[in-house]
């Protein structure tokens, strides 16, 4: 069986957000078995899953994935758009447009550490739309 | 409800190609609810999703990831299929094997600048293999 | 239908593992069409899927996903957990959570060179926990 769900989130500043309370309030009860796939309908924002304790993980990862994938690199062409642009593009395929969890016992499966975050790589990336699929 | 479709595109040159029409046109009606998942058969290639209407966006990602995973790494030891090879496989797992698509409505819920790529790391690629599984 | 199975897989020395046949061994038989959704449940190690026959690949991913995302960054905060955590859990967004794989015939549709890598960050990570949810 398949639950569908679209629902947009408010705008979030550039960086790394936990989201998992954000998402479970979008959905109705799970199923006691089965898969969410969460994706996101946007080009320069991501969503992953990654630490969901410790703060500074996050501001770490603003900090490393912007020097892994520089702004302002000299042979860029798509720069219309401002330099926080392109870069935005490169990480969001690095890092993703879905995440895909197991549901178990009617919740989300996650690892102790675990949460889901939405990854804003835009300066002014305003809200944000997503599809949540859940399948049992 | 499970169907699949196992196809091969043409060549592509080393680079990034939408083929989001081209994997549409392999697939019978969509269902009204559902999830696409593709998945391509390489270990040298990738699918993801990013921009869809500006080609410079195309041509600075090969720019752009060629900067972050460089060829001719003074360390590499897997060299013997020349220079692209390596690099290639790194950017196979950064960039990802499969896609996962929301079904809405019968059509790919895709965001208005959302297509699909085919990205071909090696510079004479060849035929590459896909698997498209729709599931309802 | 969906089946789903959670188990752990014994420690890995920091690296790139291929998986493939121990995962296998977790599950029962396969069905005919479907998808094998695979997930670790943790945030400094990542499932991927690459090069499946050369040993020379998996070392060259270390040393060159090392050179990417380097240890001892001077800008670090999340750093208590000693060198290799905030970089670990850089590669596991970029690397990724899940792989999806199709299965056809009763078996994992995989190209011929392609198996499951599991990917060890940490100087010790320990023992791994991974869920595996098949649906046909």
């Amino acid at each position: 069986m398949i639950q569908q769900y679209e629902f947009s989130l408010p705008a979030f500043p550039r960086g790394y957000h936990l989201i998992t309370s954000k998402v479970l309030a979008q959905l109705s009860d799970l199923p006691q078995t089965g898969l969410l796939s969460l994706f996101i309908k946007h080009t320069s924002a991501a969503l992953t899953i990654n630490e969901n304790a410790d703060p500074s993980v996050r501001t770490d990862f603003e900090s490393i994935v912007n020097y892994i994938v520089p702004e302002n690199l000299p042979f860029l062409k798509h720069t219309l758009e401002g330099p926080d642009d392109m870069p935005a593009h490169i990480k969001a395929s690095f890092i993703g447009t879905t995440v895909t969890i197991p549901i178990t016992n009617g919740q989300l499966n996650l690892g102790t550490w675990q949460g889901v975050y939405l990854c804003e790589f835009r300066n002014h990336g305003g809200r944000r739309q997503l599809v949540a699929t859940v399948y049992s």
